[in-house]
């Protein structure tokens, strides 16, 4: 048996079991969806590409909500979706991140929690970012997204009270390609209160942000 | 004039001001310290080593509450300091992750927070961490500090419901020297919830975990 | 002339010639399994894909036992297989790393040796480990495969008493692409009685526990 | 003889030759002051620690208008310096960042330019920019100095007119230690018209601004 | 939305909005170009491969101006082009770097500049150079392109008085790879007044000389 | 307390826990030494320089067994040491291997094991090691040690049954500075039954060695 | 113009020109050959990929002399090929590195010289290599071919008198992936008298070793 | 014995045994050269900084014929020096490059062959090579010694017949720190007949063009 689903993970640390997609073969994401369904869980899937997601037995694609842009597929709960509970918010740099932010925004509405998104407000036009300040101003965590050189995450932090979880994209080429660059700039640079997590992991800043809602 | 004070900082993201002595000429340090004391503000200064510190002016040596392991001095508030605030835990991997922790712990007092500190629990007798688990439970926000391979970061988020700050240091050789290590172990890991700030930052973890206590 | 097998490796070393397919033609390989086979000679063949096999002439693919997960082909011994050697075991941190950890398999087998699997018990939920701790402390040695952070090796190995070959694999992304965080996590963390093979090797850390059984 | 002085580089490329002290032996030095002095030509020699300049003969030193905080020295013009030409602006992120700033400043005015300078005026507090832009969008050209992430390289771009020579400092530790951060934050970014120069490489930032001044 | 194309970008800072189509869905582009469209705004696109340029809708492609060779496209100006201004040159090292010099090409001459361009005079065979220094010396600002060891920036910054602006490449191999190795000679080298911008990126080399040339 | 000593750790792993020195403060190190005292266990200390053990107590040190080429100390066992056990094997590249060699030595010796130690025969003069091949076919494990390419690794592996544990030393310059060349090597080779250990690890080596002697 | 062929390089260096086929285009291409074929001169392409040769003119086809597994084509000679000289000979270590081999070994034939090849003699297994020592003592200049660890540079380099050239390969993965580990170990190695070219420089070793052959 | 002198090193390559100093203690090194006395043996030795120098015993001291500029001793023959056999030139960039250039002068004259060196003729007055064409081309090998960006190596190998022997050295700073960019453009340069050696190894340049010589 090479599967051992952490079902009790959400007890112990308020954060249901997701499933990384990218390295696994089509046969085990399937038995995967089908102890979901069999268990009654509702489950999250992340990182399925279109391909990926074309291979899987039609079964396991009928149990899916998926989502293209952000390769993310879900097995719904059996009870309907409960109102989303709002604070968290997601900022990101330029339309090329909408794929991350989408994943972080898949994962806070499959936990529960609202995701409202600004796109595309990265500092080169700074102005665009300044007239969204009083928006961003009343979230109680910021989730922001932003690849090449990730200045954003800097000017933001200095402008804002809430706790900033930087998620780099692999968004760039040249020195900024893979996503490197925006992650570094991310943890060096000098605007106290910013933490990020993994290039592109959007799931795990959606993670951290609803954490901190719980605590 | 070299220097701009952003006395403003505290108001607009509720961090104060903090100073990062390590590249800065004596004088610098020195021009700041007396600035602070003329505004009559309380003033954290990170990263200053005892040999720079012996660099100081006697008069700015004076004005500071000096600590040799973390390298940090503070200039106090006027005001006495108020009742610490619960919620925030520090633990630690190793007894040599001794310096960074206390960083942290020394920038959560300055605030106003506790900083309760449980070190030398890393996973290679995992039953250190293990009987220390009910008190770490309790904490809103943990602030975990690691090194060499930094397997505690995951180990632990696997294990808590709060979030998990993680703070890499430098301590270890060969491929754990400086830090990328622990870094990387603790962005690329398993389990969803920890954050990261940079390679041996206690200071940034504390503000990030002080913003979070504040939302 | 571009090959010379090196038959008399098995005598000298105690580990059989071994074929490492991926930089070799479709044609290299068909001469030296046509080789084998006239020489009488079991042989095993790694790092072959579906598609490399797909390459190959039909007569030298019906000459082999071939398995697509773990890429590897096997050019069977003349007489039958003996009972396997009980002794090595094979412990997986997360599904996907099913392919590497059958590679190790592969290699024991083909070797004469039993190789008992347990996979997915990755520390981001612990627990799955410590049940199964008991059948893995009846191992001689043990092979661990773990990709991202990699920090199943530093925890089982303060667990257990038999040495522990760490196989870091590929699987991971961002600061986790690659393996090379994996394979720092296992030669730089704090319990000691870990070695380390190189990324995806299953092959190299099956033949040094061979070795290990053999001494 | 192992120095052959550039004179002619002046004619050819409006630069006049310059030494890079860092490298050279004590002796190297002397005899290179030495040949300028007889030579009657002006002199700047780059990367002279406070050490280093105390290893010179006393002649030399005598020959030399040192200064330690950009660790620069001049042998003088025989004619008294004219006046400075405007045009070129240097901006500054950090006062860590004062001695590759004073590098830059030092070149500009050994070549004739005014070297106008607004230090400390980095993104995590923006405002501190804002107030200086007027003076900053007076300037020609502008020379961005900025260690860390150098978020400000991005920023500036996006605010002003002239070219942006961004000059990424060393300043910074953890991901952020040496400089290649910043440096590929400046290559990186998303705003057009940031070109960069080396790693503290303030020299070679005053030499681009005056050739584009010269052009 | 997550589209805010940055229209005041012009008036700010001397240089159009333009679009790296390369991280960018064709339904995202196509509604870039419908937007530009729309609002009558000329428009430069980079990085959109042939491929990628297939994949958009047919209505955006009669829109656009294509060159393959460069991957750029472009949104004609309502007004048809003016004389095209003097002054910048463009100078690549190998005929390989053909599809970068051509990217600034397309990019000066959208903005109104033209681009003079010559090609495969790298250092390897030097008389090709020197032959071409006469009209290289004419230009008021040069643009150089080379990849592999990037020789020819220092070697030419030697030789002209106009700031030199290196755009290395990623042709190469080996050690050259990528481009990393041009760049840092660009970076690293000993000719002063050679500045940089990323890997492959023409179109931030004709920003940068576009906004010389303004000044 | 910010000290945990793991004393079940031979009873749960076979090792004793081992203290390194280099992170710690002299302050901790002679709280440890005095805890060994008291609770009257043998204790190793490795990466002990002797300018830090100089700062040790005065007590500490006369509690000490110090060697200086290998920077480890002991406190002894109550009990005399026994006779030590011998089948494992210690063969070293060059000479500048030699402290790392001997850390490995102490730690076996420590642990009651003989050491045994070839040095100086690396592959630059083949014949060095190929007279001393049947000792070294002698052995039941051998620890490798080398710097500089490592190509002993390989060569040793290909000539011996034994299991090889390779320990890469950072003995080297240029592209060999650090030990990565010489760690990459061990991993990277040819010659399958190569584990290795990370950069200057005798101790993890001789730890490694013994699990194997005892399984 | 974006093509000058440096047809005066062989009269000035003795080498003659060739050409680097991967970054150019087709249409590139087959104007070089055409040229040459205009001009009467033999021309060798290299690094021209099955697919790439594919997609010239039928025309190019039919004037080259194509050699997929080097990936080499050449416009032969007018006048018919002399006899070939002897001196230079290769050996490689697996039979992996018969194509970078094979471009030396056409190299060296397109310009005159034979090209013995003994391949697969790497040292794990050095009997091989020991066997075939008289023959490669014969050589007055060795190439030698080696990916993985490289580990034959330094052996081979130890038992013959002949100069060595090394050419790293990009065979190996993990650790050994792209050929930095192989090349690291021709450059660290210790055993004098090696010196290499780029990763898979078959051709460059070529060049070289023809003109020490010629000096 | 931590000792075994490959005495027998000149007899099978051609290159006499040499010391690498700075990894050893001053206690191996006094041992070798009492060794090399005893034997009758004249000894090179590398990489002796000045300060391990005087750490060496007195005795020891008298023997050595010691070189502060290239950090290199020698233990004479008895027999005086025969007249140096010509052939070989070093051609230096700059004048840091002088102790390495001086390095590989040193082995030259131990060895027999006359070293006439020509330093400081780096491509950013590329005048300054043209002028001293006649003389290097006069050479039969070329030993080329460059640090920085190294455009020195293509240029010159783009001018000369000789085989061209590359030793990047560690002059430089940021980007071109440690010698690895000049290393890099030697390897990934597009002149054909480039070899290269490691950073700053005068030592095995010399021997590599000796045993060119010797061929
Ligand atoms: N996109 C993601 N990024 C990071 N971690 C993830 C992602 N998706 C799932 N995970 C976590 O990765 C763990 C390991 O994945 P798995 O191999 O599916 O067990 C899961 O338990 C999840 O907590
Ligand atoms: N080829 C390119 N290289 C670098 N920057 C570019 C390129 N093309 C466009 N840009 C800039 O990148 C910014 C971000 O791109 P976008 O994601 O399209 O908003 C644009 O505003 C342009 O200024
Ligand atoms: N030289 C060494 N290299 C690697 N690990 C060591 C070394 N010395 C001690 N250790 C291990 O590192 C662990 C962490 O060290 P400590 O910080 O002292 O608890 C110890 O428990 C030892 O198992
Ligand atoms: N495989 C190769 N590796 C390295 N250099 C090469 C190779 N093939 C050709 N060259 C050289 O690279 C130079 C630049 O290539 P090209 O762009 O074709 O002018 C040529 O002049 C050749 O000397
Ligand atoms: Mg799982
Ligand atoms: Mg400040
Ligand atoms: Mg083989
Ligand atoms: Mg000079
Ligand atoms: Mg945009
Ligand atoms: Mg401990
Ligand atoms: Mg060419
Ligand atoms: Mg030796």
């Amino acid at each position: 048996r090479d599967l051992r689903m952490d079902w009790e993970r959400e007890a112990r640390t308020g954060m249901p079991e997701a499933v990384l997609c990218e390295p696994k073969s089509a046969d085990q994401i399937d038995r995967i969806v089908a102890g979901a369904k069999t268990a009654g869980r509702a489950l999250l899937l992340t990182r399925l590409s279109p391909e990926h997601h074309g291979l899987l037995a039609a079964q396991t694609r009928a149990a899916l909500d998926y989502d293209a842009l952000s390769a993310t597929a879900i097995v719904p709960a059996a009870h309907g979706p409960a109102a989303l509970i709002p604070g968290i918010g997601i900022v990101g740099a330029g339309s090329s991140d909408a794929p991350v932010a989408r994943e972080a925004a898949r994962t806070l509405t499959f936990c529960g929690f609202a995701a409202p998104t600004i796109l595309d407000v990265g500092v080169a036009g700074i102005d665009r970012l300044l007239v969204n300040l009083p928006q961003i101003r009343s979230f109680d965590v910021v989730i922001c997204v932003a690849g090449m050189e990730g200045a954003l995450f800097s000017v933001l932090a200095g402008l804002v009270e809430a706790p900033v979880i930087a998620v780099p994209t692999s968004v760039g080429y040249g020195v900024a390609a893979g996503g490197t660059l925006a992650l570094h700039s991310a943890l060096g640079g000098c605007a106290p209160g910013v933490v990020a997590v993994n290039i592109d992991n959007g799931f795990g800043a959606a993670a951290a942000a609803i954490k901190i809602m719980k605590r």
